[in-house]
């Protein structure tokens, strides 16, 4: 498979080192490529069988919305945290396009082509939103780079993948945070436990920013039932 | 320095590992000391420099009352994870006994000896609580204990201890169970994130009950401060 990989950071860069072995891989970069063979331009990409957009959270429908004008047959597929907003682009792209969803669950909250690791998926959950833009074929080939990254693809609507994202991905983030801030003044008496705890706090702040301000309306749910809980837990103490 | 150990689980076991190397550790636990001498009865412990206490939470200060009617010289220490029952228990106890607080910060959500190990303590913060029955001599056994184990000793107040543990175990722990329980349905989705993050949930159910329970008004104030913060980034959404 010929892959194009549009953004060489955590994510996209361990994408490439995963499937470099077995698949011929070109990324794209402006702020660099590392060890993958290069692109000059992002529209460079379309001459692969599948393009993997894995830029920023803010850049993925505009990546996507300019590829998307000439992409022909090759598949168009995100790896972004949020599917709402790329399926809902997906409605309005033009109908030749092929353009799947894609989120797997793995990450660390290190960021950049120099934390990227060919294992980082491996037997972690790869999801895969269809659109309306996606079809048999697309679908095939979004599943055949999930398991070739050693991945466990996985169909899910975008609304549930939102929903599923918001507990556990937006929810421990913003209980994080909320934890390190009560915590600041003892924090370096800290053992593993509030350690563990904390460690989304650190999320780098553009992607926090945009996995919560993205999904506020989920976050709102979860974090409502958040504090049902916390009501019950205090009332048996 | 002659060390005996009441209790040689997680805790009571990993110090007698870090010790032995050093010291002359004698143990006492109904259910076995594993590869540690072992003493029949916990009184026997009693010919040692100091006695570490290291028993379950409740059985603290039961056991330092049995020990204190006849500790002599000997220094007791207790390692429990709250302070404040320790510091009443000491003010009461005979004049002649030697009592001193501590608390390793360290553990693991395993327990018991086979989970014990010689470097759990090691670069740990140890709090030292003084009590009415503290004097120069048991607070420096204590603070050579606690270097001796690779640990920080760090002196601390009985209200001040249990504050801190409210904030840096019980409100951590009362937060991972809750998050857990948000997230219950799809947690078999769930990425390191979310795992690091409700990992405290898999505490033992008894000590996580001597925790929060035994420390209900700190980890109200605590759980009060988290609820402002959460308040806060909803918000902020």
């Amino acid at each position: 498979m010929r892959v194009g990989i549009a953004g060489c950071g955590l994510i996209g860069g361990s994408l490439a080192l995963a499937l470099r072995a077995g698949h011929q891989v070109t990324a794209y970069d402006p702020a660099g490529t590392g060890d993958i063979p290069s692109a000059k331009r992002v529209e460079d990409l379309l001459s692969s069988d599948v393009v993997v957009v894995a830029t920023p959270l803010d850049a993925v429908v505009p990546t996507l919305r300019g590829l998307a004008a000439h992409s022909g047959a090759t598949v168009l597929m995100d790896v972004g945290s949020l599917k709402r907003d790329v399926n809902a682009f997906a409605a309005s792209a033009p109908e030749t396009a092929r353009i799947v969803g894609g989120h797997p669950m793995a990450g660390t909250t290190e960021r950049g082509y120099p934390a990227a690791r060919a294992d980082l998926f491996r037997d972690r959950p790869f999801f895969l939103v269809p659109t309306t833009r996606s079809d048999e074929r697309s679908m095939a080939v979004a599943g055949d780079l999930a398991r070739a990254v050693g991945a466990i693809p996985t169909v899910v609507s975008a609304a549930e993948h939102d929903r599923i994202v918001a507990v556990l991905s937006g929810l421990p983030l913003l209980v994080a945070r909320a934890l390190a801030r009560v915590g600041a003044d003892v924090a370096d008496l800290a053992g593993p436990g509030f350690r563990d705890a904390t460690r989304l706090a650190k999320t780098p702040p553009e992607l926090a920013d945009a996995l919560l301000h993205g999904n506020a309306t989920e976050i709102r749910a979860a974090l409502a039932k958040l504090r049902t809980a916390l009501d019950e837990a205090e009332r048996a103490l």
